[in-house]
């Protein structure tokens, strides 16, 4: 595989655009905390979790069955899931790691992204929990799958313009280098004005007698700081396990 | 509850968005007709059943135990799911119905969605079957949800009009006089103007490098054989099962 820097920067942009579209999805709802707060789910017999946990967990449990945590940019939010009943049809991938698990930063889109719900959705409760934690589940996967792929094939490309740097940058362990290394300032406020002009735009044909239009400002500022540093930071990871000269 | 045709008729066209926007999603992947041969899942132990249906049944027991079922609008396309877990909380709906299971017409809708997806994605095999199926269950929950929820809500508003001509025509058992007095060609005809307009402005915002577009006529076709038709059917069932005078 070529992983041309060109063809992951159009899939990354595909990516992002399917997000935006998730992301406004679950802004028809309102906030609803009570969906994510412990023993609240309303489920009988009675559960400790909360029910957005409970939809994660038992979505994740199907989803694993169907092979999806073997794709390597689908990682999963939730450990010692069963294992896959099917292994799903994959070219070679062109990344060098053997335990896709090392590169894993669902811990803090799971936080992050649960601190950005009111944001975009307020903290009123319209009795929508069920929707509201599948659409949410649905925003994670799409949040794991951009992030994860930007660390898994960014990293690996970018570590193939400069394997000596790179070898050199891991064997000392320095991170502060590492990151000086991976991030190309031109290139996330690129991103950002583009999530900007997406969100407007897509908003621009909705109408908004049946669509509660968000603050554009909302999503930028969630790829800012959020989207693009855990993807910086699973490009580190991906460094660190990377074996030099393969 | 006031059941005002007006905000029915505005809840179906945010239905319709959310449907269009899915049956544009699951476009992105190629019509992959192996997913729906029997047998061919490579499921471990071997299954009988297409990777579509193994996929479309595990969702429905997950979505049962969340109570997705309880809403009237939501109805499955398998029979004996599981007993759901939680139920979710809903206001007065107005329907008069024993029975949810009366007014299912998820047969026909699955049967005409498989038929309409070479249209909509080509017959080649892209190998991303997973992804395929997980799309195709989206598209059929948003078809349900829509044709279902015009079915019983519309039914009722109707019948709300004209108490003893339906009561008398039910009573008839008059087929075709019901089918007469529940269309409203002017309003079909505005529902595929919109519908063509919507996919096009949908498309319009879309970047053709990152997706593949779809011809609007397809979608517009598909409401008009299948989405408007199988809505009236299940009218003409809630109408039959409608108890007279309550």
């Amino acid at each position: 595989m070529t992983l041309k820097l060109e063809t992951i920067a159009s899939h990354l942009a595909g990516l992002e655009e399917t997000l935006i579209y998730k992301l406004l999805d679950r802004a028809q709802f309102a906030g609803n905390p009570g969906a994510y707060r412990p023993g609240q789910s309303r489920f009988r017999p009675h559960e400790v979790s909360s029910l957005f946990e409970l939809r994660l967990h038992h979505q994740e449990k199907l989803d694993t069955l169907f092979g999806r945590y073997l794709i390597p940019e689908e990682r999963p939010f939730y450990l010692a899931l069963p294992p896959p009943r099917r292994v799903p049809t994959q070219g070679e991938t062109g990344l060098v790691i053997q335990d896709l698990e090392t590169v894993n930063v669902t811990g803090p889109i799971r936080t992050d992204y649960l601190a950005m719900l009111p944001g975009l959705c307020g903290d009123g409760d319209d009795g929508q929990w069920g929707s509201s934690v599948e659409h949410d589940v649905i925003c994670l996967q799409a949040l794991s799958r951009r992030i994860h792929y930007g660390a898994l094939y960014v990293g690996e490309s970018k570590y193939r313009e400069a394997p000596e740097k790179f070898a050199a940058l891991v064997a000392a362990g320095d991170d502060s280098g590492l990151m000086a290394a991976i991030t190309r300032a031109a290139v996330e406020e690129t991103v950002l004005a583009r999530v900007m002009a997406k969100v407007k735009a897509v908003q621009s044909v909705s109408d908004p007698a049946l669509r509660r239009l968000v603050d554009p400002g909302v999503i930028v500022d969630f790829f800012r700081s959020t989207i693009i540093p855990l993807t910086k930071e699973g490009e580190i990871h991906y460094l660190y396990q990377r074996k030099p000269g393969v």
